[in-house]
């Protein structure tokens, strides 16, 4: 794609984002989505043909994402992913637009599994690789600890969209790693392990640094 | 009321807790509800003057539900509360459209937060009591760990309807339990709780046999 398409289309899912995470799938219309960023229907139509492509394309934009940085416990490593996903929601309007579309049980033409499903599967091979150098308990089932820490995530999330707004995310994902982590860790990793609230935002800072940008296409948004 | 009127009124929190479920807040509209319940506009606004108190009737509706038997052990009264929600989601629309207003971000005018909060009391309550009792360990701060089960169980049956239409819900919410409650319960308790998958049916018919009826409002209905 030349440089300007490649542009077009990202304006375009910043403004999909933008529109999804405030109407939800239902409501939003394609007008909605034009007159917020600002390009005539026939532009959005050459690279969305329908407001279902609209929101694969920004559940899509999910994957983009850099991983987090390996670490040597492959539960910190964990505890990062789960805090930096904390973390970006709270500042990222195209995160959330994400997570919403992914809870939201009218969008029922898009395939709502597949960011349940990745990020199931990132959990699963954290567990694994842990098991393996004998930081999780032999009796875990790594894929069914990633399912339960990915749904208890989404439900969390809502929780706190209801009760603060994010405001206090970082606070309740933490709460969530302290209730599940000692059924899951050998004790001597557990003490070792950073939970604190700041630690989100730490390794996005982190990120940042190790790849130059922010790898998030989403407008930056504050989230009082 | 008159019971003639009540009848109504049930009629039509039935019929909006079917048009919610299928629909969602947003999209549903009093015609839709008028249309289900086959009663005129003007008896609906006798009951309900807005789509908000509608939602609102609905949401209450899943207080009019009686609570589960008290148990020796706090833990197991509080593992059977949890898996008769479960079963009620599997099987009464009525606790479906309750958790899915709960859960809807668009629906912003109605109190989204009082179903979480009276969810968090009964849990908070039971734990407080086990921690009286000696069966929930003394670091637990029980406010902690009930708000942690509320939002983890509303994303996990998010997962399992996207996944499986509730078919999966009783096995996923008792993973969640055998995830949360070794951080919370001394071992002996542990061993001695019934999390099987069968146990929120289980506790379901015995509610049934003690209350003659089911306290349920919703049409019962097969979900596959």
């Amino acid at each position: 794609m030349q440089e300007r398409a490649i542009e077009t289309r990202r304006n375009i899912l910043e403004a999909a984002a933008k529109v999804f995470d405030e109407r939800g799938f239902q409501a939003a219309t394609i007008a909605d989505v034009t007159a917020e960023a600002e390009v005539t229907k026939g532009a959005l139509y050459f690279h969305f043909p329908s407001k279902e492509a609209l929101a694969e394309g920004v559940l899509r934009e999910q994957d983009g994402q850099f991983p987090t940085p390996e670490r040597a416990s492959r539960l910190q490593q964990l505890v990062d992913t789960v805090m930096v996903q904390a973390y970006r929601l709270e500042t990222d309007c195209m995160t959330r637009a994400g997570v919403r579309l992914t809870l939201d049980q009218r969008a029922s033409n898009i395939d709502r599994k597949g960011p349940f499903e990745r990020w199931a599967d990132t959990c699963r091979e954290l567990l694994e690789a842990g098991q393996r150098q004998g930081e999780v308990l032999p009796h875990v089932v790594p894929a069914d600890t990633a399912e339960v820490l990915v749904g208890a995530f989404a439900g969390i999330q809502a929780m706190s969209q209801a009760y603060s707004n994010y405001a206090d995310l970082s606070a309740r994902v933490g709460a969530l790693l302290r209730h599940v982590l000692p059924s899951v860790a050998h004790a001597p990793v557990l003490v070792s392990l950073d939970l604190s609230e700041r630690r989100g935002e730490k390794v996005s800072a982190e990120l940042l640094a190790l790849h130059g940008e922010e790898p998030q296409r989403g407008r930056p948004v504050t989230v009082g």
